[in-house]
């Protein structure tokens, strides 16, 4: 476990260590915000005739096994699975059950990201059948990760990024296994209805189009043809009925909740009104905004200012809830962008209403595409678990160091018009804002005001808004300011300590490098 | 105009002779139905980056002209047009103005279908600004063709075929040109809004997947996001607004005509009492029919036998017009799988009913894909200018050996589970059922029955039919009684005479070639 698991290390255009070598493929050193050109083509899969695909369509085989046996599960094999059951996933484990039962070793696991209930992986980690994970760690595989005990090196990729790797054929996907909350025999398959119904499918689309083999597992089988198909069945090789896919509660909440905090609701106010001041809202304008507790109430703040000034949204880019799904059917939004639901409105709303649509990473976030939707909203409010005084951040490590998130779609969403991070000025007494964030996941360039309940910072290069705001009565600081306020406070943080081993490496939206994440020191 | 156009010939898997080299490409004889295994890999067209398209999403040039100028338009380019807007398309030929005025000579134009809208068209085959015209040539065109005064050799493609041809490389095409009846600047189109709404864009799939440069022309702009997007506007390079993309009368009809001759009434009533008799209609069926009278004819008896005996069908595959449209409305049909929309009300179901679902060359026809849409239909009517004593059929030439019509999606649905050739026994007292076809598009192998106003012939393979209806009403016939009887009436027909110069290939679903169609003796 202590072999040196990357080669050389370079200093990239943001001046941060990476290797140029990640589990003995080449990589390419981040070389700044649009800089990168892709060469090649898109990546093919292998072609295939329908003379070997049953003429009645029924592509059942009787059970998971028999789909990956059929697939060819063999050793190095990249496998991967969607996340729309987030917590509420029944079939990521089963596989690799699967793949350690009939012994098969060294896999690569690609999910679109992993979940406190893929823990149980950990043991498969350990003996060898999964080699690593590529996409986000969560939790326990995070912790794990960070510890350095993990045989391969993780790669953590945005939800475009993902898109963008699978469509330029830096990842080459073997078998994907798409659970479906219903599904018919000939592989149609459809987020919106069934016991496990999760809204929409978007994130494995990439997979279904470019897998070798794709596998289709479902609860709901249902006659051809499965309405809407979110996952085209011409793509699907296998499918399975299961008796169950995923556990409803845990796939999405009944109800989605607003802060109680009251910094947090502060800072959710002081958002949205500094979005009216520097009239970033406007009769037709865009927004997204996620489901946690501050962003929702910065999402209802903007229904407010919509209702109080008589206007309406083109369009909210979701992670939808019941929020956005009432300015929907109240008619204060044209349409819901939705990536993926969030409630039981948000997937009620995404089945009944054809305004409601479902998106994918290859629309909303694909950076190797013709343009894509992301560059086109008005308002991005993010997260960071860390932002520097270059305003870059940080969204996948603690201060301790600790790989514990996935990026998510925040690298593609920093690619709107004006990107907020509403963040607490300290959490659990830690500074959030400091002098450099120990994982660069955006570049500060594309990070434009950072809002704390003590104070608003103004990215410098945005003269525009420091024009707009400057007799604000908002508590409009520069990010130095911020940060002493929050050393004051809680004092000058210490630096997490590293090993030199490379345990991870962070993506670029465009498949580069961006900065590397060490094994922790004990 | 004399020149030798195609290379050695050789005998293929059914006997017909057919070029090993068209127009500089080497070719893949027929090989039998399923026998032929494509290699390599799906087709990938050059990476791009979001770098190089606008961030705000508007990718609108000011004209035609300059949209291919940007595009690259250069010698010997492949230019691909979709026929959505059938007879009443104003675009095409615009292209072809532009680069013959740009000075730009032998394109391929790869439409997916041309009309007699596209006459126009035939002096830019003679200056040498189009080589050759790669789709249906129907009409003047056609004709021209068949004169041999096209300098390149045509190629002929079903829907399915056209989509394969794309997915595997075997066409590359430099520019898709997407007249859309409602689009976006970002270039999200749909073909259910707008003046010149045609219903679905499905048809232009491909060429937006997998051209090198796409673009987009509308004359209903929208703001983003255009919803529904039926192409995708990641796919699209430039956009341009021009005045009117198309004629609508000459797009969809207000209204879709039965038939009122008595012996094609006659024909739809043995046709639909076949398929009762023969137990093919089921409660869940579903069907094919196109928007040809006897054809028409045929779905409304189809409708009756299911109102009579209280069943629904599961789906309709269409051509849409207002009879499925009406099943679909009274709950006599789950879902109508569309192709084309061929009347207004057509159009505003594929608009309003969700049921009514927008489907495409992939999803139904792509023989290189994991199956496909039809070879899951029960009962699939189609039509044919000539059918021979071993149910062999042709769709393109007359029985002057003139190439008159496109091959459509005719081919993709022969692996339909029953298929049916409703047609006269003689047109213009020239018989239809002869000894052996003048072009070959369709293996008799895979058709089922012959429905004339004289009497059925069922194919020998089909021992089940036999069976069923041996005790039928019906006047079953063999296919040589029938043969027979047209020549009592007629007399033998005359054979085409032919040159021996190649001026087009009739391509198999799978990309080999079925049979070549010769330049007509004057």
């Amino acid at each position: 476990m202590n072999m040196k698991k990357t080669g050389k290390m370079v200093i990239n255009a943001v001046g941060r260590l990476v290797p140029v070598e990640v589990n003995g493929e080449q990589q390419i050193p981040f070389q700044g915000v649009g800089k990168y050109r892709p060469t090649g083509r898109r990546y093919g899969p292998p072609l295939v005739s329908c003379a070997d695909f049953p003429s009645d369509g029924n592509k059942l085989v009787s059970n998971l096994k028999e789909a990956l046996v059929k697939a060819g599960l063999k050793d190095g094999m990249t496998i991967s699975t969607h996340h729309h059951f987030r917590n509420g996933d029944l079939i990521a484990n089963q596989i690799f059950d699967i793949a350690h039962e009939l012994g098969v070793k060294n896999l690569r696991w690609f999910p679109s990201a992993s979940f406190p209930c893929h823990e149980p992986l950990i043991k498969y980690l350990e003996d060898g059948t999964i080699n690593r994970i590529e996409g986000s760690m969560n939790g326990a595989l995070g912790r794990f990760a960070s510890e350095g005990r993990m045989q391969g090196v993780g790669v953590l990729r945005s939800h475009g990024g993902r898109y963008q790797a699978v469509q330029d054929g830096e990842v080459q996907i073997d078998i994907a296994v798409i659970a479906a909350p219903t599904a018919d025999a000939f592989g149609n398959a459809n987020g919106v209805d069934g016991a496990a119904a999760c809204g929409l499918l978007g994130f494995a689309l990439a997979d279904s189009q470019f897998a070798h083999k794709v596998i289709v597992v479902t609860d709901n089988l249902v006659p051809f043809p499965c309405i809407p198909w979110q996952i085209q069945g011409n793509y699907v090789d296998y499918t399975v009925k299961v008796d169950k896919v995923g556990d409803p509660e845990k796939i999405v909440s009944g109800t989605t909740a607003v802060t109680k905090s009251p910094d947090r609701l502060l800072i959710a106010e002081m958002t949205a009104q500094f979005c009216e001041e520097a009239e970033l809202i406007y009769d037709g304008f865009s927004y997204q905004a996620g489901a946690g507790g501050t962003s929702l109430s910065i999402g209802i703040y903007f229904d407010e200012i919509l209702k109080r000034k008589n206007w309406k949204a083109r369009f909210v880019r979701a992670g939808s809830n019941q929020y956005p799904v009432k300015m929907l059917e109240e008619g204060r939004v044209d349409y819901i962008l939705d990536g993926q639901t969030f409630d039981l409105e948000g997937v009620r709303s995404m089945r009944e209403n054809p305004n409601h649509v479902n998106t994918s990473p290859f629309t909303s976030y694909n950076y190797h595409g013709k343009g894509n939707f992301a560059s086109m909203v008005d308002v991005v409010i993010l997260g960071a678990t860390e932002v520097d005084v270059n305003f870059n951040a940080n969204v996948v490590t603690h201060s301790d160091g600790v790989l514990l998130h996935g990026i998510g779609g925040w690298q593609n969403c920093l690619f709107g018009k004006t990107v907020f991070l509403p963040v607490p000025l300290f959490r659990d007494r830690i500074p959030v804002i400091i002098d450099e964030v120990t994982t660069l996941c955006g570049p500060g360039e594309l990070i434009d005001v950072i809002v704390t309940e003590r104070g608003i910072a103004i990215n410098p290069r945005r003269t525009d808004l420091l024009e707009k705001l400057k007799n604000s009565k908002l508590p409009i600081k520069t990010i130095e300011q911020l940060k002493e306020e929050a050393e004051a406070i809680c004092g000058k943080p210490a630096k997490p300590e590293f090993e030199d081993e490379v345990i991870a490496i962070v993506k670029w939206v465009d498949g580069t490098v961006l900065d590397s994440i060490r094994k922790v020191k004990k």
